[in-house]
């Protein structure tokens, strides 16, 4: 394969944003800010450990990677502006292959206005891919996950565990139904970072973000523990799909909590914002439920709990383990 | 090994510059911007294709690849700001070891107050590191290969072709003398980025600059290309060290063209600037050569021509093999 033809093949034919002064032809990228502070991440996916070619097809891996560092930004509540990709190119990617994995991060970039400007290609003995994306924040307005606070409500958008039941029918091929998995195979191929839902709130003052990557277990004990304060979680309503219930009803509990790669975002707000959250989710058609609240650290650690039976059990950020422990 | 340990042991215990809203703890990090342009750059080093272990110690190999990135940022004339490591970890790396690499880069980064502000740290078969770099820029100020203008003269700084010869020295041990070996080695293992003289030159209106990752015989054609303009060196003056002649005699003349990682800068300016650009190479301790100059296409096509017993000949990109032929 021919670097700079692959190079050239790849490379935008214009950009999107005013504000690229030099984007892919140089010895680096040129971007005039805007206002607000910058955000910025970096992640990489390594063929044969986050994705394998029986589970995804070229543009999904493309897709995917890129879809996991918007959700980064999302998380932040910031905008996505720009991204670069490194890329690692064993010899048994053809040229077209490569292609069409930088096509399929091209179609999720363009729903966004988000461009291309850099990026390295270099041979090596595994695909690897890693992106950074950098993003724009209105000052001040980054959702930290240190920002909980007691009272807060604890909010989650979509359904959880849906990637996960369509990574086990595309690594098992069982399940228990037909109906839905093609839902639960897109989940998991094509996630959908919720970047507009939490861009259009920029106006509430205190928020705490995360996005579930690692499933809302791990993610609400991050959140605790930045905020040093404890979460509370009624179990009952943790949104899951009717498609999930019905094609694993023998770990769909499990999963929502354990399930990464969702890409959902978990959440805390005032009670008092909790109307202007509910109304922006219906306004760009995101699910958003709530799920519990943030209390004061009951102890000396900060912790998550599952409110049961009037009681309450701790939520470890395995979640999986936990919840399996407990009789699934 | 595990990961939380790790990536707690390579975080920095404070950022050394007070517009880092957020380092590494969250989703991303969140920047406040400086005045002026942001410039932005990544590259990824694969184990076995850019290193191995038998001619860089774990701190040479962190040291190294941001030194490469840091590189890519001085060649737009920018003040390197913050950077990002992505490291791809196999199992026959121990933790201890990974410390040290990003200790290497700690160092460099230190001596120009740059802050790690984020990263990804993945498993996989080969150690990869892939680092991205965010520096500023002056508006406007920003040196792109494309400026070279007729009349321009052309410049180098430090000598060229050291670093291929270290690496010969490592690769096979075979040298004509001992006299300088370790200079040579030491611009292989540990290069210094040019970045106090580019953002030195911040007065200049208009330069070009290319950083020399693989040969100015290659940077020449890259700014010649960008520019649409012809370059013309005179062979004779091309800087190269004593340390070189006497260690590779059959090989020194060769590689000032062709041998690729010096990170030395290449530019162009008009002739009206040189006493400022010699003066800044003075005043921060780098040695700056006019090699050539700039003069209109002769053709439809931007080349590089080497002035020789009052005529020329062309000089592809790859350099070394051009040179070879005309009987090295």
């Amino acid at each position: 394969m021919d670097e700079f033809s692959f190079i050239r093949s790849i490379q935008p034919k214009f950009y999107r944003q005013a504000s690229v002064m030099k984007g892919i032809s140089d010895d680096a990228a040129v971007i005039r800010p805007l206002d607000g502070d910058f955000v910025t991440a970096v992640d990489t996916m390594v063929e044969g450990v986050h994705f394998t070619r029986e589970t995804m097809d070229p543009e999904h891996i493309g897709w995917r990677v890129l879809a996991a560092n918007l959700s980064d930004l999302a998380a932040m509540g910031s905008t996505p502006r720009f991204y670069m990709v490194s890329i690692t190119i064993p010899k048994r990617w053809s040229e077209q292959e490569l292609q069409v994995v930088y096509q399929g991060m091209k179609r999720l970039a363009d729903l966004y206005d988000v461009d291309l400007i850099g990026g390295d290609t270099v041979s090596g003995q595994e695909l690897s891919l890693t992106v950074t994306v950098i993003g724009s924040v209105s000052k001040d307005k980054a959702r930290y996950r240190s920002h909980a606070q007691a009272g807060d409500l604890l909010f989650v958008t979509g359904t959880l565990g849906d990637s996960r039941g369509g990574l086990e029918y595309l690594l098992t091929g069982s399940t228990a139904s037909s109906d839905g998995l093609d839902y639960l195979i897109q989940r998991h191929r094509t996630p959908e970072p919720r970047i507009t839902f939490a861009s259009s709130l920029a106006s509430l003052n205190r928020m705490a973000l995360n996005d579930v990557s690692d499933g809302i277990a791990s993610e609400a004990n991050e959140i605790a523990a930045a905020s040093r304060m404890d979460l509370i979680i009624d179990p009952e309503v943790v949104p899951y799909s009717k498609a999930l219930e019905r094609c694993y009803p023998g770990h769909y509990q499990a999963w929502m909590f354990s399930g990464g790669e969702d890409f959902e975002l978990l959440g805390t707000v005032p009670e008092k914002d909790w109307a202007v959250v509910e109304k922006t989710a219906e306004s760009v058609g995101v699910r958003v439920t709530r799920i519990g609240y943030v209390e004061h650290m009951r102890s000396d650690s900060p912790s998550v709990w599952l409110a049961k039976d009037g009681g309450r059990e701790r939520l470890d950020a395995s979640g999986y383990t936990h919840l399996k422990e407990e009789g699934e």
